[in-house]
């Protein structure tokens, strides 16, 4: 098994073992190192209004939070969906297919209109099969964050599924933790 | 796309751009900046044993972490269930049929029973299928805290859903840290 | 409902309800509290190619981060797979035919091959049915670290699920937090 080390201080090797780690100096007055205080930010984003299937938002949430990034050498970044009929997902950044291929998949497996068994109809034939949708990819991501950026895969890409035929604006709080 | 700010320090407007990031003044013994120093905390919850199928725990999970959420301003709790047989998701809060009927999706994408493939039987027929509903769903979840509060939406609940038929008590560890 | 605490200061009594939380003491140059301060550390693991299932590799994870992971009294583990095409999940971590019923229903429910309904099929049969997979499982886990250890359940283990046939090697990048 190969190990490389990222978010390393500057001129640290890159292959060393080690992990970075922000010292034990901030207790300590005396201590001439400069070390990163540990920094929160919070930012709730809306979403502009999306048709129902999975759409690439991957710039659309850097767009906002690309500066408050920049100030992170290391940490995690946290998007949570504040709704129960759509969901968040880590997928293919590149072909459009793949998004349509995986609403078909959901269409598929989630039964919906006069046949299907749910109880919860209220809200139309397509709520009880977007709360399920919403489930099985869940509402929330986290996503390393190195060097300023979030670090992904080369094909890695955030999508939103709408799973609603009425589309709404959708709310994403984003919350960063790092150093 | 509308951008707010939330988990500001006082007396900030609330619709500026700029995230809230604690100084990075901990550091400096001279600074007279009252920075708020990151926390943790951790606790280990044990739920009462749920009858097969979907549940709604939210007031169970915040009766026992509202004073510590309280204390942050900004952060995220994490929950984690030690079991490989039940599942934590966020889902619907207010209607009881929403929760029936993902029990019932559950069950139908699922076999169980004599005609199912698995080989792993031997703790029951629900058994394997409780393994496999525990991944769809996963045994995790990280929930934003702004302002002493989870911050979820309107309609969002925390769910235990219990995939096996004799159920017993759930352990479920708590994470918090922030601000 | 039974609430315990983990992650104490040593020689508080385990059942106390209070939490552990590091004191705020940070910003106070003249106090003479032990404060440990939050520590952040991310690497990168590279797994060797595995073939098409689900494969346990606690083992292979701890092994690489033991040493760090021992320097956390309370924290976070985050491991984020960086690919589209694979998913990490907790679940079972004795019997093997979990695993391979696990990737028995996986095959089951999105189909494969000249029948299927995908219009992303450029990258093989198998391309299109690893993507909606990895969406199902996901690519992240998030685990309690305490008292130096992944803090799971007895039977929980974390598993790498291939849903490619020609395996390949697999990047995950673990993040530590903590005090």
């Amino acid at each position: 098994m190969q190990v490389s080390s990222i978010c390393l201080p500057a001129k640290v090797p890159v292959r060393v073992k080690s992990l970075h780690t922000n010292p034990a100096t901030v207790n300590d007055p005396t201590s001439t190192a400069k070390v990163a205080a540990p920094k929160w930010a919070q930012k709730t984003i809306t979403l502009p209004p999306l048709k129902r299937g999975c759409h690439l938002i991957t710039s659309k949430i850097v767009k906002e939070v690309r500066q408050e990034l920049s100030e992170y050498q290391c940490g995690l970044a946290h998007l949570f969906l504040h709704h129960t009929s759509a969901s968040l997902t880590i997928n293919e950044n590149y072909d459009y297919d793949v998004r349509d291929d995986t609403e078909t998949f959901l269409n598929g497996i989630v039964p919906e209109g006069p046949s299907a068994p749910w109880k919860h109809t209220l809200e139309g034939p397509d709520d009880m099969p977007a709360h399920i949708k919403s489930s099985m990819f869940g509402c929330a991501l986290m996503i390393p964050i190195s060097n300023g950026k979030l670090n992904m895969g080369t094909w890695q890409g955030i999508w939103l599924c709408e799973h609603r035929d009425y589309p709404t604006p959708r709310t994403v709080v984003v919350t960063l933790n790092g150093i």
